[in-house]
């Protein structure tokens, strides 16, 4: 194969079937997606869960992961978010002429990694190369399908006064590093992204507890705008304490030099958590007993007053609006 | 809304709220969707088929269809080839900032249109909107599910030596649309894309016809590539007779005139149709019912010589090798 992809690598002729048969196959071997239809037959039983995303991240690589990590973990976590197994998956790449193959090579590779570590099959696949300068490196769009595992399945909907609000981990980590690598920025104490796959510990956390009412990653938009779309879809109101709010020292500072809200960035491995209050410290054992949910914490209430607004009580007592996101901070964060 | 796709449509915030609240809730209008979860909750019984597809047509409106309809056939095609019928579907958008309004909901509701009339709920969907010049107008991932309907499934592995080859109708329209679009030309008399949604005629004949060994939806790298794939996947040789194979008038002239071969263009509204010969002139029958079937013929054979290869008859008697597309005829055909 040449260095650089080349629009006949997306013809559907014999140099597709090359790179197919060369990197995706060899790369996400699995016997369905080697047997070359239309479309895969899975082995799953309803109700299914599905979701998909379009990752379109700048700069295609970065601190804690690339392209292809984050395509996969973004689609597992989402169906991970509605107490599913996620088992397979498909991915469709839209490729610029005259990318580097190695840098194809990289993120496919980095793509079947992180499946086989979530324990999902890629089963279908897309290549379309589109002419120099008509995309911008890759894009790459993922679908999930999972096996629903608790019903009623966590949503946003079922969010209730008397609730705890936990999250798993520290949050800002995943925006702050995709910005500051773009503009070129490095700071004293380094950053990288959290993106990970959450669904073995999500898996843990609803057999466990499967009372629990919504979960979420927050994602673009960051806490702050997934919390006021859980308070708007349940009608309740949602308190939190900014003290208790994990951010690490790091990303803090980067936040406050470039004039950045950390509770607006993006997270990619860390998720929201609300369920009956008295079910909390259970479902805080199960988090931080796994790497992935070392820093988890209850930052706060649902709560019957100024319902569909989240409201932040700050360390001295005062009390301030947590608003939607408006505008654009980051475009082509994730 | 402004009349020109912003950057903040694609944020995770409010501005993408109101997209997906005013434009794809009440274009996809199904109660899945609207729940607005990260993911969806299907009632589907396995096995599962599952296929997905980017689509990166140029351009993005061309006469019989547009990249909105075409995305949703493209799949639905896919999913149906496997014996299954299309239930769900995802739709993941990558726009360039800066698209008319108006392009993206007349795409919208033509997606949902066809997604109707495929009889295929559209459950959950992404945006990205990117900067200027990072991507060409719009492109559309579409990833659907369905449920097997026959057993084992049809599959190219399946063709064997004394089976019909049939194919559903002309071959070449969608191909020859677009290249005539996009440079230009008109024709005398006018092309248009075959672009349609195959499952309703799909499900009718393989309800019929259980037997039947192999489907597969000519698209990328024509005819000529498909039976090629087929050839190798099965092992078998295929004659195919050249005076048999549907080509409309205006296709053939348009082909001539451009230097195309017909066989190699793709199709988004036919299928082969492979299966053992005596079912072959039920098949027909059932086909030509369809309005979608209307041109369908038997155009060849599956034989024991030449394994791995495609044959092409001559109308003088003489024999020649079909090979699979080399190269890229037309990049962004789909």
């Amino acid at each position: 194969m040449s260095d650089r992809v080349l629009l006949d690598y997306g013809s559907g002729g014999r140099a597709s079937q090359r790179l197919v048969s060369e990197l995706f196959i060899k790369s996400f071997d699995n016997e369905e997606l080697s047997r070359l239809n239309d479309a895969a037959v899975l082995d799953i039983s309803g109700p299914v869960a599905m979701s998909t995303d379009s990752y379109t991240v700048d700069p295609i690589f970065f601190p804690g992961g690339d392209i292809g990590s984050l395509a996969v973990h973004g689609t597992v976590n989402d169906v991970s978010m509605l107490g599913a197994t996620p088992r397979y998956m498909t991915c469709g790449f839209i490729i610029e002429e005259g990318l580097p193959m190695a840098d194809l090579e990289r993120i496919v590779q980095s793509m079947a990694r992180a499946a086989r570590e979530a324990g999902v099959l890629v089963v279908a696949g897309d290549t379309k190369v589109v002419p120099k300068g008509a995309a911008d490196k890759i894009f790459i769009n993922t679908t999930g399908i999972g096996e629903v595992i608790v019903t009623p399945t966590p949503s946003a909907d079922r969010a209730g006064p008397g609730d705890a609000v936990l999250v798993s981990g520290t949050m800002g980590d995943h925006g702050l590093t995709i910005l500051s690598r773009r503009q070129g920025i490095s700071f004293e104490a380094p950053v990288e992204s959290d993106s990970a796959a959450l669904n073995h510990l999500i898996g843990k956390l609803v057999r466990a507890i499967p009372q629990i009412h919504v979960l979420r990653d927050p994602t673009r938009g960051g806490l702050a705008t997934t919390l006021n779309e859980i308070a708007v879809s349940s009608g309740t109101g949602i308190v939190v304490r900014e003290a208790d709010l994990p951010i690490r020292d790091a990303v803090r500072a980067g936040c406050s030099f470039l004039g950045l809200d950390p509770l607006y960035l993006a997270n990619e491995g860390k998720f929201l958590c609300i369920l009956p209050q008295d079910l909390a410290p259970q479902a805080l054992e199960i988090m931080r007993a796994d790497p992935l949910g070392r820093d988890a914490c209850r930052i706060g209430e649902v709560v019957d007053e100024h319902a569909r607004k989240v409201v932040m009580q700050t360390p001295l007592g005062g009390k301030r609006l947590l608003g939607m996101l408006e505008g654009e901070q980051l475009p082509r964060i994730c």
